[in-house]
């Protein structure tokens, strides 16, 4: 442009700003004039009304060819920027009312308000806590990596990768593949005593996934929830974000105290329970919890969730039945994952759904994300059909075992009975308690300095913890790990106890 | 067992009701000595405080080996069935308090109330709509699959499953991986014109998450907000389900009727909008619009949820810049997905979030899911690098192009001027609107029966809907099977007039 002549709104001669090009540019030409035509609209120099000249003239111009310039013009006309008057040629659009300021950048004005939802408040503030991420001893919900047979899954994702018929593009059932929802019906009613059909089950991210659209179900604002105290964190987080209030109810050797909870809050629409290996303590909720349990929703007409998230490792004795196949009056929501048994960036986990509940299940669901992926369902129901599912768990037994035994004895010789163990019969972490004078979380974040991975038991109480302590997770520290983490942990407590 | 004597509760001699034990049954003795145990005190027929044999009796008794006893009896001993008493042998725990009805079942006893939550009653319960699942011509949202690149795909696929370190097995950034965020962002800069860093980019599992992480970090129950009307279905459904006035305006060929919002509802909360190719009718909001709508935004202290579901695809011109580009104030929230370019079942789309809302979606997502599955994440970043994903996006946007222009003629061809099409400059799909008189549900009802997929355009309307028509994808349809597929609609069309 030869041009310099700054033009006033209202339709003028067709000079223009100032629209460089640069011939030698990777920019192709087109797309330089179109942007430099958008700024100079944007920027107010350019205003409302004003006529461009035409293709050929702006070309000859330019001293470039016709075609560059039509390619903008068509795209500014397309987008709305310019206009053309049959008879008299292309204007900036007349209706483009305002003069946008160009120097205001796209950030947050601090002294304007920015309203959020206040809901999104009632979620704690995620922080990057020094212990969350950390790889290697004592990380919690951390399975044994390296023992995960993955030849032979790495054979079945190749294999689905390459089926490309409509059932895999189109895979759009809200609930999850009938094949893969069939073989878990049928894990679940072997191996967990859980009463259910394929139809009532929903394949999910996780268990998070599984809170969250239980709770969107079954809760509203205000509604009373009994949680254990003290529990896994981001339950507190779905039942706060949903505006419940929480009922923390003491947990024992035999798990949740069912009269504490009675006597505290009797009228809970729900209880969210851990009974196979309560988090983070460890106890086998017992027999007479259970039915207690299942007395008091039947006849308070609550729901009990029951979060079953590592009910496969269980060392003594056999796996413990789950609460779910106990239940004749459908109360309990069965929540399963396969973050613990293969690995949690998979996400993938189930919930077991009384039956009336389904259609409601899948209606909440569809506005939250519509339907699961489907490549590891696939995977995942090959995986389970070859019995590479259940080798790989009874593998994991024998393994955390040895583990869990080479922690428990660790502790022992390094700090006699200064430290209690909790819940060393099943799973993959143990809860370590402190003697009173130690802050958890002081020693946590010194730890996480020497790459050494102790979460905090205090914050797992949504109440003033009445423990100091630590989740230590043995699932992907070897037995060598474990004596050199245990003297790790012996040093940390004997300067902090100075 | 010999003794069919059934015992009363209290301390007793020993004597149990019948346990059938089947030495030729598949499930172990353990097992079933375990299970008549557990039903014989669930259904009441041995009571709190009975003693139990020793298992040395007992296994005398059913002449088979001590140990299917002594496992069966510590299973009862862990779960809390059975209790031992120092010096007197072992009792079924007197802490179960209750008899259980055995014949009861598992069920929904209609009599009793069930209540779910208020708040998902606001979301439209779900139906299977006969033309919903439909493959084939007409179906919307269905890319052209056979003409995915799958073998570049898979090799990519195998390749990171059988990669695993820890950085794989252990992903739990909330946003998504880092690498993949970082191609998002250089794809969106340069294609879309979007104003981005990698951090504001969180990874979702398609635009229908996109808007619930949203709705639920913005918007509280009662809010008033802007849809388009007509709009995508689940975009109301995610609305309702978060409890807002949904404020239905009015789309034109510019898009969304600023002024016509301005005057209905001036102070709503928020504007959902799909300024690119607008679903349904596939208008492309115009410049002044968009200016109007930023500036709206801005005064009001509203935001904006810009859905670019499917800009990739425009036929004309170049694909037009996006509004969060033109945004000077961080208003804007923008929403893409990966489902029509690649496939829906991959379930990844992204949110562009303004810098200073970045932590709040983060502790919301937390609550929700935690982080997204890892493995299609770097597959796609690696498809992305390779170029595979923008020679895929201009082979169909070529393809497309043609399936538009056979879509266009034909329908010109065989009703003339009877039905009239829109947007289809852009995009997967046109609108093609029905003269008075014709139910567009009876008549896509009808189409199902023959396999054609026509999504009837009424659906998608919150108030009464001022036309009738069909959304016709056009994606995976073939030319051959649009001139067919334009017959049969012709035919059903014939029929329905009479």
């Amino acid at each position: 442009m030869t041009s310099k002549k700054r033009s006033a709104t209202g339709i003028s001669s067709g000079t223009l700003p100032v629209i460089a090009i640069d011939r030698r540019a990777t920019l192709p030409l087109h797309r330089q004039l179109y942007e430099g035509f958008r700024a100079a609209i944007l920027s107010g120099n350019l205003g409302p009304g004003h006529q461009v000249p035409s293709s050929r003239m702006l070309a000859m111009e330019l001293g470039i060819s016709r075609f560059p310039v039509t390619d903008a013009y068509a795209q500014l006309l397309a987008e709305g920027y310019f206009e053309s008057r049959a008879g008299s040629g292309t204007f900036v659009s007349s209706s483009l009312s305002m003069q946008r300021n160009s120097t205001k950048k796209n950030v947050f004005n601090s002294t304007s308000a920015r309203q959020l939802s206040k809901r999104s408040l009632l979620i704690p503030q995620y922080e990057n806590l020094p212990w969350r991420y950390g790889w290697g001893a004592f990380g919690v919900h951390q399975p044994a990596f390296d023992e995960f047979p993955f030849e032979a899954w790495s054979r079945l994702v190749a294999r689905h990768s390459r089926r490309h018929g409509p059932q895999v593009i189109h895979h759009t059932n809200p609930l999850g593949s009938e094949r893969f929802r069939a073989a878990i019906c049928s894990y679940l009613r072997i191996s967990r005593a859980v009463q259910c059909e394929p139809d009532q089950i929903m394949i999910v991210s996780g268990s998070q996934q599984a809170l969250e659209i239980t709770a969107r179900v079954l809760l509203d604002t205000g509604d009373a929830v009994w949680i254990e105290e003290p529990a896994y964190q981001l339950t507190r987080s779905v039942l706060l974000g949903a505006g419940c209030r929480l009922k923390p109810i003491p947990v024992d050797g035999d798990g949740i105290d069912v009269a504490a909870g009675i006597r505290r809050c009797p009228n809970a629409r729900a209880a969210f329970v851990t009974p196979s290996h309560q988090y983070p303590l460890g106890s086998t909720m017992s027999a007479s919890r259970r039915l207690q349990l299942l007395n008091w929703a039947e006849i308070a007409g609550a729901w009990i969730i029951e979060d079953d998230y590592d009910s496969e490792y269980r060392y003594e004795v056999m796996p413990i039945s789950s609460l779910q196949g106990l239940d004749s009056s459908a109360r309990v929501i069965y929540i399963g994952t396969f973050s613990k048994v293969l690995f949690a960036s998979l996400r993938i986990g189930y919930i077991v759904i009384p039956a009336d509940l389904v259609d409601r299940y899948i209606s909440v669901r569809m506005a939250m994300d519509i339907f699961p992926p489907y490549l590891y369902q696939e995977v995942l129901t090959d995986f389970m059909q070859c019995g590479h599912f259940t080798r790989h768990i009874r593998k994991m037994r024998a393994l955390y075992k040895e583990r869990r035994t080479a922690l428990v004895n660790s502790i022992h010789a390094a700090f006699g009975g200064t430290i209690e163990l909790h819940g060393v019969e099943a799973g993959m972490h143990v809860a370590a308690t402190l003697p009173s004078g130690f802050s958890d979380i002081q020693i946590a974040t010194k730890a996480a300095q020497r790459q050494l991975w102790l979460w905090p038991l205090s914050r797992c109480y949504a109440n003033e913890p009445s423990r100091q302590g630590f989740i230590l997770g043995y699932g992907n520290t070897c037995e060598e790990q474990i004596f050199h983490a245990v003297h790790q942990l012996r040093d940390l407590l004997v300067a902090a106890s100075h």
